[in-house]
């Protein structure tokens, strides 16, 4: 980082010259968002670093530039020494900033950059014609909403598929169901997964129903009457949003009103909400009392813990949980930028340069490490067995109570034999007998359930209800 | 109050008892809540109070009983005693919660108590038969949401119906745009109103999206296998749904999972914020200096400020701004509550005690008010008018721009003259030339413009652009 | 709630009238805020009912004008006959409100009611002189901080006391230690409550620290500059300040700038955030896997579930964890209200009607209930006991190390040995060998350690460091 | 960015490879976070890029190992080799990625790369002896805290010097008040900016409060009994914290308790809502109708609109009011990582990696940026003083009756009179007699004030009250 030691020595050790708040000149920084050197997939990255978003402004310049050349609103050759500088690589961020430094207004100063690399130089002046700065940018941002909704999709997808998985694979795999975090009757591993994935499945349907108003560009001037390019300017947008693919508005001020936006950022938080459930569950299954499941782990080389092999930390999910509270902070500046002065003020702006890249990329990163999760999960079925008889028949006591009532017992005897029996089990202890064990003993049971039958009403297994059957229609409506 | 004088009396002035924090016993409270003395549409929050709450609970447990009875899993004159106690008005809010002190379970309250109003009496043997509370609470609030969420629909088509006749009526009444807060070319307070009003359709359209995940109950039991009804658990759910008229969940847990609700909270705070920038636009057009359109106001009665009568406070405005945020504030816990342990923990239910009555009667309330502030906003055309005319053209050099180049001027040279000129009009200060003025007197614009077209060139009515059009167009896609 | 009937009665069963959403007029309407008819305690609400709020309005009309008298600005019997009539509890808030109703100006509506019962009548011409409706409202809101301040403050001694006695009773009470949910170390259930009692003592630190911002009033008028009163403004206020026990402020503008409001609320928002934190631990020690603690439980009463008698659902810590994030979510509205245009705007004032008590009940309701948790928790050493067993020795490889260490062993060898014994037991499974009895037959370690000094090595209680000196010195800092 | 033209090259214009989502592998993407490229200020960051973070770690695992040779606990060589290695500048982030990739644990893998570079090699064994990752984690954290909160602090400050320059500038420069957005009585501009410099005085004083609390670190092992290295663990701790300038925890779990962090934000996220009301305020004054204040414009060079140089377009106070809503949106992910689970989940630590160093930064360059436009406001006096004329005297309406009382009218009269006299100046609208001119050809009114009194009283500059004394008061009391 620095040529001739590091910025600790100059000023000893407990007070290195870097953090001492001094006046001396900042040495060059390293990266300071973990977007920027720790999480994140490439894939989605590259639509929204610097650069990416010079090249989509770049995009739009184009294209409004070949619209307008057809409606002969610019000289053809004009529109095509524009769009071959826009393709050319050339326009570079760095570039770009250094002209922005000097006029202090970002669109104009891509203008320029776009400018210079023209041929022939006059060309330079038909770009953006008749334009606003926020015709490209609200339009670029359409272009990155389309393919980063997208990528997206793939991961609501790529989920629904683990999780699916993982629904067939334990579709009966009996399991304690548990409520308020105590025992409860059973459920089975692959219910649990598919009340999952139809989750998954509903915020795949709301990202479908929100898409198309987002997948959306304007390109109405200054202040969304198309004064400058009129009677054109509703032709000259037609024709730009059909090159890009992206949907017209109907009506606009400067801009897009951020109710879409914000639309985006919500659903991403509810869907993040989701993941931190999913996780925490993991999280709670793992538990070392519990550890019917745990994360894949690489025994051979992951550090858990040197002196204690039996920990199973569920980085991952603990991982997942907390990224999901920072894309769900993402709420609150979404929502305010909403509230816009007139045709528009400019608050929105700032925020959006940091909220935009930083949703979709947590989101996404979010959505595939839940994936490999769920993928990779290693479901113990028989420590969930082996926790379901720990339970000592506790949780199955209205399973017996209605085999009884079936037999002819009146229903609230019933109810109040097997309520004791169940007081005496838990009276009992980890150690004391189970509650089959107390059954058996009692004549009023035995006179109407053999001991296979008591067994068979014990029987996690078959006190299953509807599980399977709502297991299959969970993914046949998934398509899974 | 009391009785016996103020509450202030007895230890002085200005230390009463009522607030010293000693510990003498608290007298009887009046109400706390401002929803419940101040604010909300009594039919609104006629579905959500205690005793309403109550009641849609002893719907859900009547119609389950009817559907056991159908099936033969309860005797058929006890769901008919169930149904008359239910229907009979005679369970009160009062006598549940003297129960639920006793028993600290609040559905098995309910239970006891609709038991006490059945005849026979054995029938109350048969309420709840196989269910779980939260197939209860889960279906009530599904009928609260149908219910409440046609309110809420009827609400915001209310509101699309007063801003449309807003931009119907002032369809090309120009104004100034304006844009940082600064003067910008001109637009029409129609297009202005449009875009409010289809930003209201989206909301709309949202809403009509999300209620059917929304209108849904559950009754598959206490982890969501069904198993104390199996194998008449799913029929038993098919008719109960179907007899109130909700949707059927594919798989739950215990609990319909939250994502659904907080995607009613979120859609709710999405529209607040846009309730709080339209009123924001009704505060910043009513300040003393635009004075471009002002609430309605009783000019007999209402006191704004005795000794300043041109006070126009735009309290509506003000009391929607500031609402909208508490709307808003419900977000975080909407989707904190999503994340549930295992089959469900009760983390969500106190919460949700408060927040889904608070939504409903807030956002309610919100958009009626603000549909009354379109109503009757007062829209001041002459003053529109004048307000253009004091930017001396400086909004308009744009346009004159244009005229000069469609007159053949070079675009460059027509940019560079006007904008001279603009500098000249700038710096002469609100009492010195208008851009017309100076304009006159330029020999290279008087040999291409006429003083009628330079008059016309600076007329704002002739720099609309598709405003007009764009009014139709969104009039007729929200078939207003 | 009806005379005639339940309103399920009209239109049928399943679409009560009530809820139906069409136009009949609604019936009158019961309660809707859970704070009016479930949570709360009574000695807070008392200070923020709508009745409340008046009265200390009235108060301080009253300080103004014997202020006011003393300085000769009005009549000393017109402050006489003010200060009689505010005291004399026939100013009513219905009374109020029907004022308001007709003239729409809050403040103004009290004045009038105020005067109305002043004698003689000319005295209510001498109400409110010079003020400005928020030079009230403020200082009122005041002396609400003042006392709900006071009763917050000893809702917090009450929690630390309650977790400062677990902490002395449970000083050195091993139990399993735990991170990522997995077993680690050993701890101390005291040393758990000291890090929680601290936490609260930083609270209530933190408390005393906001205290004076917040108790403070303000009567500098409509624009803070004191003009209508001026040369005697800053003595009134003063005065009156004086009077009523707050504090002056140095300026302001109509109003006291809200980041005082907003500093409350945000400590209220940790503060619950602690909270949830303590008491998701109960639910977490509450597990029936765990069961080393659990909220007191009334057996005799109680219905968790009528078949599952083991059930022990932390309900008490479930509510306040729900409740605690409807705290919470005050912050944002908080601190969107700081945001005023210029000398005030009203855009604070409806939320704040809302948020400021709902935050006082709630924040108070949940100190008590968790103090209430922690005072009756019952907390099982034994069941610690047993899962300290459980984990078979493991989580105290970290023990036998440095006891080999201490012995002469190579440090890193007796890593590498430790670490394979930890291994072998826990590939053995539950069933398995523990930590101790695969270690006794490595002669390695029975060169070194006899088998007391091993059993001794891997006793809990031998390897809890400084947990006992830690609390110690908790309590002491905490005075308890 | 790519050495063979654009990445919209190779698939055409209008769906470049880099965004159609497409499987094709992705280019080396640049930088994504606007922190990294655009916003925050060196000197801040340098605190917290991802290397600065690495060195940190090396100060403490240095300071503890000379802390653990001076008791004993290691080789007094190893601590030399340990330090010297540390403040080597060798061990690079780069490196401890690397390893962290391969061990998957980040402090483990800092303590290999840190041994990498000791001479002699063996010294590396005895690197973090006893710790635990998070010691070395929060102990960096309370470094980073202390440096990041002086600058901060130094922020504040400046920003105090700021506003307090513009309210001795402008202690008593009328202009018009404004309430609800509405022409008010008069204030001062230096009363605005006192209540302002007050405010972050406030701000100030908090920090200065939580300071201790941050600068706090932690060496109490894995689940805060300090048994690793008993009965020495709290003399290192003290000996650590002494060199290092940090305050000792008096009991911790593995962690220090989240609520100092989310103190830490609650914090800040208060003063960014004082800081997005000060910058509205610029962008209200700044309006065009308005035009009393604006930020400086460099005329030169800067694009506002290039045919519209009346433009002053408000971007750097705009931008603060966006990033400001970004700051407030780390509040809620620091509020909920404060509930973890037992001796602690790693839940938080995902989240803290962006939110911490965004914190800072972000909040550190609003801090500059406001100071920034508040230094270089451009306040027009004369402006004001046109603006308070075209009230023509509604707003001073109170100002004579307070005279025409003095002269010894009746109060209620003095009102009426004047009440009547402002409806018939407002019904007169902008082209009618001002309020001076209806008085004076009022017998009753010329009967007791001269004409020369009647200007006087009319006079903004005589109804200022208390304005200037109260900025002398609040400078005084910040010391400027």
């Amino acid at each position: 980082m620095c040529p001739h030691g590091s910025p600790l020595t100059p000023k000893g050790f407990n007070r290195p010259a870097r953090y001492s708040g001094d006046t001396m000149a900042p040495e060059p920084v390293e990266t300071l968002c973990a977007l920027d050197y720790r999480y994140g997939r490439d894939v989605m990255k590259a639509l929204f670093t610097d650069q990416a978003r010079l090249e989509f402004y770049l995009v739009v310049e184009a294209a409004l530039a070949q619209a307008q050349a057809q409606l002969g609103l610019i000289p053809t050759d004009h529109a095509k020494a524009i769009t071959k500088a826009a393709r050319s690589g050339q326009v570079q961020a760095g570039r770009v900033a250094e002209i922005e430094g000097e006029i202090r207004h970002d669109i104009m100063a891509v203008v320029k950059a776009l400018a210079e690399q023209c041929e022939p130089v006059e060309a330079g002046g038909s770009i953006h014609f008749g334009a606003t700065s926020n015709d490209i940018i609200d339009t670029a941002n359409g272009l990155q909403f389309k393919a980063g909704l997208q990528l997206l999709q793939d991961g609501v997808e790529r989920l629904i598929g683990a999780l699916s998985r993982q629904a067939k694979a334990h579709r009966v795999t009996p399991m304690l169901g548990r409520t308020h975090a105590q025992w409860a009757v059973p459920t089975t591993f692959g219910l649990k997964m598919a009340v999952y994935a139809l989750e998954m499945g509903r915020h795949g349907h709301r990202l479908r129903e929100l898409t198309p108003r987002l997948v959306t560009g304007k390109l109405l001037g200054v202040v969304g009457t198309g004064a400058s390019l009129h009677p054109h300017t509703l032709e000259v947008q037609t024709r730009v949003m059909k090159d890009l693919g992206l949907n017209e508005p109907l009506a606009t001020t400067q801009i897009l009103q951020r109710d879409r936006i914000a639309e985006l950022v919500l659903w991403g938080a509810n869907l993040a909400a989701s993941l931190e459930k999913f996780t925490t569950e993991v999280r709670n299954l793992q538990r070392s009392e519990l550890a019917e499941a745990h994360e894949g782990f690489d025994r051979a080389r992951q550090v858990g813990s040197s002196t204690m092999p039996h920990k199973r930390n569920p980085i991952a999910s603990e991982n997942v949980s907390g990224l999901a509270r920072m894309v769900r902070a993402l709420v609150t500046p979404a929502l305010e930028n909403c509230v816009q002065w007139h045709e528009r003020d400019l608050t929105n702006s700032s925020g959006e340069r940091l909220l935009i890249p930083h949703f979709f990329v947590l989101l996404d990163d979010l959505l595939h490490k839940t994936a490999a999760i769920f993928t990779n999960l290693y479901v113990d079925a028989e420590r969930m067995a082996a926790n379901l008889a720990a339970a000592r028949g506790l949780n199955l006591a209205e399973a017996v109570m209605m085999a009884l009532a079936r037999k002819g017992m009146d229903r609230q005897q019933a109810h109040e034999l097997v309520r004791k029996a169940a007081m005496t089990v838990e009276s009992g202890g980890a150690e004391g007998p189970s509650l089959g064990e107390v059954l058996s003993e009692d004549s009023e049971v035995t006179a109407l359930l053999g001991p296979d039958e008591l067994r068979a009403a014990l029987d996690p297994a078959n006190y299953l209800g509807h599980a399977g059957e709502l297991v299959d229609r969970a993914l046949d409506k998934l398509g899974q």
